[in-house]
């Protein structure tokens, strides 16, 4: 029997699906739209409907296929309940009892499992990636947000209540920049991409910087991939985004340990592909922000999981975790 | 059988010593001098010379006592490996195997066990204290320090190295006060009760409060219980200093939230005796931080255990976890 795992990840715009093997790798995947029109219900049968495809998509291929069960991965995702919980991004309304209903369309499946999509990285790079075998260490995904997934004596840390691992809204810097929950200051309001684009904005406004690469950019256009471009011809307002990014990255990544004392923090996601750029400098004020006992042990690390499958995949490791 | 268990203090110049019942009281105690000449085995000689004496006076009470092990709360003490590990106000050099020596006195014993006074307390609070039965907690000490231990699904948090939940060195302002580790900026510069001493004298040259009760003191005098009576007498430098810490720790706090997700924290220490002064704008500023999934939820509660023995009490409270 090939056992395979299905990974679900609900976007506000987008929910990708696919059929992931023991390995980590997706062997099939699907799209469909996440609704605007609030209806959870119908939600829940058309996916239902892309799922039952995919299995039996995979199940061509090898007629020995095991499903194990459906990982989900959704924007203010409760574990505990199997319920998404007031996500501003998504239309559906209040609490939604997504668990339940997936399993009334699929009551063979042993594990129905939901999380937010940070946590399911991190369970990710537990099952498939580079956390193989640690028992305590963090995960930290830099995209659109800043996300983490903590990982405690070989668990998840879910807290009293589901949500635990918000690190994204960790104080950075009092009364700093607005974050986009409403709050000031927020290590998501720096170290996503977005952020990224407000640092280089501060930099080119602050040096007048009308020589950079980047000062060719909108607001609306600047990516952290541009930005890496910039640094790798010696742009001095990237070089200085990276740096600064890292300080601070770094300084957020002290205060995790502090609390949690991981072995290791995964580092996931569009800033993180810009290598060294990024990691120096992280690692540089983490040791700076380390008390004694602490320095020289935590390792940083690129994520494993592949970039443009990660939440998929993080997604149908929930299902390994469930069963065990 | 009366069930005890033997709870050590060790601080940079005093060592205390208790037997604790089942429901965390100190039988008897006792004192020795933490030494500064650095021998550990002369150490561990007096120390079991003193636990034995309390011992036998417990015997003498009630000869049917049994003791079931013993629990020391040390700096740097590393729970993993039961030793002290370069602690700065020890006189002890590197790395000292406290709990191998401790064993070797009393080889009937069961559990000898040694984490950090804060973890102790933490532990204290779980097994005799206001966290029974709470699976997701953390504490607070706010003392010469701020120290944190941090439950998770009803364990102590001790990282992959033994020394996690050191919440006093997260950074509050970046580039701020001096902190006593060398570092820059962290809670405990703020919210430690020296840190409460240096809010106060920068209000007082800030404002030029001459008429402030806390103007007569000097900075070597001034102390938590002070500004507290001030407080009561409505100076209104040392309500500022109680509104300007709460604002603090509470922004310390909600950054825990945002890691571990705790059903409560806990605050134990000689400025949480101010009561409301300092509870109060710490849940504000508490709630003014946190992410709407955790806005009124989390509790914070004044520690139970009693302040003159919570050492004591939090170490013993070790043996019944080392037992489980």
């Amino acid at each position: 029997m090939k056992k395979v795992a299905i990974g679900i990840d609900i976007g506000g715009t987008n929910t990708a699906i696919g059929v992931v093997d023991a390995d980590g790798n997706v062997m099939v995947k699907d799209n469909i739209s996440t609704p605007s029109h609030g209806d959870v219900n119908q939600y829940v049968s058309d996916l239902s409907a892309a799922v039952k495809e995919l299995i039996k998509s995979v199940k061509l291929l090898n007629s020995e296929t095991e499903v194990l069960g459906i990982g989900i991965g959704a924007p203010n995702g409760n574990y505990y309940n199997g319920t998404i919980e007031y996500a501003p991004n998504l239309s559906f309304k209040g609490v939604v009892h997504l668990v339940a209903l997936v399993k009334e369309q699929f009551p063979e499946l042993k594990a129905v499992a939901l999380t937010n999509d940070a946590n399911a990285a991190a369970i990710g790079e537990m099952i498939y990636g580079g956390a193989k075998g640690m028992a305590n260490f963090v995960m930290y995904t830099l995209g659109t947000g800043v996300g983490s997934g903590i990982v405690v004596d070989g668990n998840l840390v879910y807290g009293h209540d589901g949500f635990a691992g918000e690190c994204g809204h960790t104080t950075l810097i009092p009364g700093g920049r607005l974050c986009g929950c409403g709050a000031k200051g927020h290590l998501e309001a720096y170290c996503s991409a977005p952020g990224m684009t407000r640092t280089a904005f501060e930099i080119i406004a602050r040096d007048n910087a009308s020589d950079s690469i980047l000062a060719n950019k909108s607001f609306n256009e600047l990516e952290s991939k541009t930005i890496f471009d910039a640094a790798e011809q010696g742009d001095a307002v990237a070089l200085e985004v990276f740096e600064q990014t890292g300080k601070w990255l770094g300084q957020a990544l002290a205060d995790t340990v502090h609390h949690n004392s991981p072995e290791a923090i995964f580092l996931f996601g569009g800033p993180t592909a810009a290598g060294d750029y990024i990691f120096k400098p992280t690692k540089a004020s983490l040791e700076e922000h380390l008390l004694p006992i602490f320095k020289n042990k935590i390792k940083i690390i690129p994520s494993e999981l592949k970039a443009g499958d990660a939440a998929i995949i993080g997604a149908s490791a929930l299902v390994y975790k469930e069963l065990e």
